[in-house]
C-alpha cells in the first residue's frame, strides 16, 4: 500500500535491536483516512486471495483494535478483539493462549470468550505487526480452539528480518502485509521493502 | 441515540454491583456498523455543541480507542491514546496522570507523548463508559499538562447512577453520552433513559 510505505518511510524510526517505532500512526497516535484506507487495503486483498467470505476480525489488544476495526468495517462483519487480562466478570468459557512480546519483554495470555467464537465462523486475524508471529500464533491457537475456521492473517507492517511469516505458512492460508521493511546496512537501518 | 439505546436494552447485562457488561458491542465485540454511527452521533453532537473545530481526539486504551477513532474519523482529525504502560522507547517528555479502574480496582498511570498533544490543539476526550469519571479525570489533566485547549467529553454510555458527570461540570464544556442508564428496582436491574 503506497501511502502506508510513505508514512513509514517519512515517519516510523527505527531504534536499533530490531525495533521499529511508529507511534505517530498505529501504536499512540491514529490517522483516521489512512485507517479506513488500511481498513479497505486488507478488504480488497481478503476478497483477491479468497477470503471475502469472512465473518468475523479477531485481533488482541491494544495497537490491534484500531487496524482490526477498520477492516471489520470495510468487510462489514464483527471484530473480536482478544484481552490481555482474564476479564473478572466473564464467566463463560474462555479461550486462551499465551504470547510473547518481544518489545515488551514479557509474557501475556490473551483471552477470547467462547460467545464470540463460533464453529461456524469463518476468521481472519488482523493485527499491526507481523515480527516473531507471537501474538499471531496465540490468536491462531485461540481461533482452532473455537473450531472457528481461520481463512486469513493481515498485518499493516512486516518486519521480514524477524521471519514470523515462515512459522505461519504451514496453515496454507493467505498472509498478507501493507508493508514490508528490513534491516539494511549491517543492521543499522531500514528499508520499506 | 436510538439504536444505541436499542441494543443496551437487548444486550448489555447487569451484573450487581453496578457493574454493567457491554461485552458484545463495546468491551470484547464491536460491531462495526454501529460503531460507525456512534462516531458519526459524536461528531454530530459536538459539532452542533460548538466543539466542531476539535483538532484531536483523546482516548484511553482499551476499551477507548475504537470510539474514539470513529469519532475521529467522522471529525477528520487525529486520535492520540493514552498507554497504561510507559512505554520503554518513548525517550520524549511524557504527560502522565493517574486512575483507577472501579470494574478491575487496581491503580493505573495513562501516558501521552509530548509530541502527540500541543499547545494550539483543542481536544475532544472520548472513552467508553462515564462512571465515577477516574479516568476522564485522568485524561483531562493529561491534556491541561500539555497546554491544550480542552473543548468537549464524550462517552458511550453514562452510568448517572455513579455521578461522574458532576465531577466533570466545573470544566464548562459539553459533556456528551450516546446513552444514560441508571438503576432501578432497589438496584437490582438498570433501565435506559
Amino acid at each position: 500500500m503506497k501511502e502506508l510505505k510513505e508514512t513509514i518511510t517519512a515517519k516510523a524510526e527505527y531504534l536499533g535491536d530490531g525495533i521499529l517505532k511508529a507511534d505517530s500512526f498505529v501504536n499512540h497516535q491514529l490517522l483516521p483516512g489512512l485507517s479506513t484506507r488500511m481498513g479497505k487495503a486488507f478488504a480488497d486483498r481478503f476478497r483477491e486471495q479468497g477470503a471475502g467470505s469472512a465473518t468475523k476480525i479477531v485481533t488482541a489488544e491494544v495497537s490491534g483494535i484500531a487496524p482490526a476495526l477498520v477492516t471489520a468495517q470495510a468487510l462489514d462483519i464483527p471484530m473480536v478483539f482478544a484481552r490481555k487480562k482474564k476479564p473478572a466478570f466473564m464467566k463463560e468459557t474462555l479461550y486462551e493462549a499465551s504470547a510473547t512480546s518481544r518489545t515488551k519483554g514479557d509474557d501475556v495470555t490473551l483471552y477470547i470468550s467462547s460467545r464470540y467464537l463460533e464453529p461456524d465462523d469463518k476468521v481472519i486475524i488482523v493485527d499491526d505487526f507481523l515480527a516473531t508471529a507471537s501474538t499471531l500464533e496465540a490468536l491462531v491457537s485461540i481461533v482452532k480452539q473455537s473450531g472457528a475456521q481461520l481463512i486469513g492473517i493481515g498485518c499493516i507492517i512486516e518486519k521480514v528480518f524477524e521471519n514470523g511469516r515462515q512459522k505461519l505458512d504451514h496453515l496454507g492460508i493467505p498472509i498478507i502485509s501493507l508493508a514490508q521493511v528490513d534491516l539494511v546496512d549491517s543492521g543499522r537501518t531500514f528499508t520499506v521493502l
